[in-house]
């Protein structure tokens, strides 16, 4: 009996996967990181088949790399030489939604934009909206501590996690947090799981806070600036009037091309960037008003202003577009900076710098009003990895967020990708810490092991 | 030479109080807990004090208890037979205040209010706002993850901390998080130091977030009612009607009774419970209109609402009265339940039960909107520690608590008070995976042993 067998024994029917090419289409995220050869996929529908794994896994020494839907863009759930890929996608059931409490207990598998919809029939909302919220799991949101385009307004997945079911390394369960709205009893081991990439437990389901969502629609605009520099620092000076946008997206010229070049968007010549903000509060057309005032003081060449949903769904749509627009340019290294936001322009003028020496195509998005920015690295399809101009733009651009009094990765992660510059940023006392907390969870060293850390 | 006579020779002249009636006083916090005999006070007046500090604790292996202004309400300030007290009071600069970036970089022993101040000058605000924050510390708030008025529509301690100036046990220097509003490298170990009460390591210097402080002046309101189910209930309904109030508080006839005694409030006699809120969102005077209308249908005997400073502010001093007041009654065992706020009226009645039942005289209030409940117990002030009765009420009212899905600690922490109930909460694995954390932080068990955890 082969090791696989033994484990597709002990489970129910189905749901052990070893065919190859099923195998390695679970074996990947959205990076171009290539997998190893993984020993098998167990799909599992139920915290009792998670248990079966791990124990199985600590028994045989074999290394588990958890995944919700493979959305990620950090490699984080790339699979290695002779692991097991533990797919919590099918763990799908809202458990509870308590709309006094404004609380909802979810397996891992649910889809991010299932339970925020599941929410608002009761007048409430799931923040956290990563790009990919349509497709994306909340185990995968967990895992990764997933940002999104309201987080400007209502923070990122670890802000709305209040507790967690998780199976540790070793089959145990170990539950976190709980269903208060505050609770200090203890280590934080709810936060401390939220964003570890897997290394540390399976996350089989989570407690997780929802709000009210906002009563009238929102206010929308979009607005075209001659330079990427005056949209950057018309952010800045966003923030700064405390206009409190929910949404506050920057794209550059390269991003647009690629847009209009899909779905024709109209882009003037003279147009370099544009800002898309959204205002949800109850006096959101003043809101919005003030920020497109602030856009004309900065230079704003035409201000659009929608407060119909149709009009703002289309005016949102644009940015929603931008990631189907350049992978039809190429392959893509997509990288995350976050630098304070009163930098954001010299961020900005970092990234057209590095672009132009190492004479790389880069495409810039970001969730400007976090001073995150999302440079995309084109590389031509056929190649296995980034070549080395891309590697040393990225560095460049890496070195610089750094420098600023940024950091790596404000909502993609470590995974793989990013772990050549992780020492950059943390330094040896952090690394020697991680290393010793992933000991006392995983002593063996079986989960997502050469993630994270 | 002693052994403290070794740490007064590495040490600046005049960091070690040697005095036995000065280390007494800074041997305890606002409990009754009786400290041991400790063995001198380090008053750190740099980061380079509490590294020397460390480093002499660990060679000698003398535990080491941190302490901000000793406004704890659970004994994690107490210092135990043989330790040394380490108070970061003196370290109080504001090292960087970033009107532009929405950050400060603060040091641990400045007074909460005044960095909240310092903040107001540039349109911002610090918003956690325990109750002591006229007199308690920024490191005393994150060591303890303190809670405050303006929870509910905020957040607590932990949620304005971006990073962390870190000593470990052995006087490495640990710097976690970062100062840019989003951030995922590597594992959250800023959210893992807030709250763990000084036994991971200790904080010398913050990164903290701020906010845009509310432009207009809020409205607040306080209502009467015949009964604390009633007022329970109306809590639970002005949350579910959205109409998010910045601070939502709850007083007890006892309570309410205390106060009056202290400085006559014209108490009526059918007022059994009060409720105190206040809106200051832009629309603040429609929002506190609808909680006026929901307390109305809840049998609400009279409603005060007030736009002017003067009279909200005579409003709020009402609730802030509430501890002083109380005090005159006797020794306090403060208790901090939090509980999904659907079952406050159910905890309030349990707390009234348990009061009958033990005939233990119980005042409470509550940040309501959190379901965050303070009963007080009042016990004879010549008492070493609380009587029988009062820990048999107490137990009542803990066992309560987490039946019906609360915890033992909202906002005030474990520290030596909520340890003989810790278990009841978390659990064998929790239990393990703490000593786990706290030894890799600490081997040698030398951070506040005996708290927390």
């Amino acid at each position: 009996m082969s090791v696989i067998d033994t484990l597709i024994d002990r489970l129910p029917d189905g749901r052990v996967l070893t065919d190859p090419d099923v195998i390695d289409s679970y074996a990947r995220d959205k990076t171009f990181c290539e997998p190893g050869k993984a020993l098998g996929v167990v799909l599992a529908g139920s915290r009792e088949d998670v248990v079966t794994t791990l124990r199985w896994a600590s028994e045989h020494r074999v290394p588990v790399v958890p995944r919700g839907a493979g959305t990620g863009l950090a490699g984080a759930a790339t699979a290695g030489d002779g692991s097991i890929v533990l797919s919590l996608a099918r763990m799908t059931a809202i458990r509870e939604l308590s709309p006094a409490d404004e609380i909802a207990v979810v397996e891992p598998g649910v889809i991010t934009a299932d339970l925020d919809r599941a929410a608002r029939a009761h007048g409430l909302m799931y923040a956290p909206d990563p790009s990919s919220y349509e497709i994306s799991t909340i185990g995968g949101n967990l895992a990764t501590n997933a940002g999104g385009l309201r987080c400007v307004k209502y923070g990122v997945t670890r802000d709305s996690a209040l507790g967690l079911e998780v199976v540790l390394a070793d089959g145990r369960v170990l539950n976190t947090g709980r269903r208060t709205m505050k609770g200090v009893t203890g280590y934080d081991l709810t936060g401390l799981f939220v964003g570890s990439e897997g290394t540390l437990g399976v996350i089989t389901a989570a407690t997780v806070r929802l709000r009210r969502a906002p009563e009238a629609p929102p206010a929308t605009f979009a607005a075209e600036f001659g330079s990427l520099r005056e949209a950057g620092a018309a952010v800045s000076a966003i923030m700064a009037a405390g206009c409190q946008p929910s949404l506050l997206e920057l794209l550059d010229r390269a991003t647009l091309e690629a847009i209009d070049d899909m779905r024709s968007i109209g882009l003037e010549a003279a147009t370099m960037a544009m800002l898309i903000g959204q205002s949800d509060a109850t006096d959101s057309a003043a809101a919005v008003a003030r920020m497109q005032e602030v856009c004309e003081a900065h230079g704003a060449a035409f201000v659009a202003v929608s407060s119909s949903p149709a009009e703002a769904e289309e005016l949102i749509g644009v940015r929603r577009m931008a990631y189907h627009a350049k992978e039809r340019l190429g392959a893509c290294l997509v990288e995350d900076v976050c630098v304070p936001r009163s930098v954001l322009p010299d961020m900005i003028g970092a990234i057209e710098a590095a672009a132009v020496r190492h004479g790389v195509k880069i495409c810039t998005v970001a969730h400007a009003g976090d001073g995150n920015l999302h440079p995309v690295f084109i590389f031509d399809r056929g190649a296995a990895e980034p070549p080395p101009e891309v590697w040393a733009a990225a560095d460049e651009v890496f070195t610089r967020a750094l420098a600023l009094g940024g950091t790596l990765t404000g909502e993609h992660g470590v995974g793989l990708l990013k772990r050549r510059w992780l020492a950059l940023e943390t330094g040896e006392v952090v690394e020697e810490i991680h290393h010793g907390i992933k000991a006392v969870f995983d002593p063996l060293g079986i989960l997502n092991p050469g993630k994270a850390i």
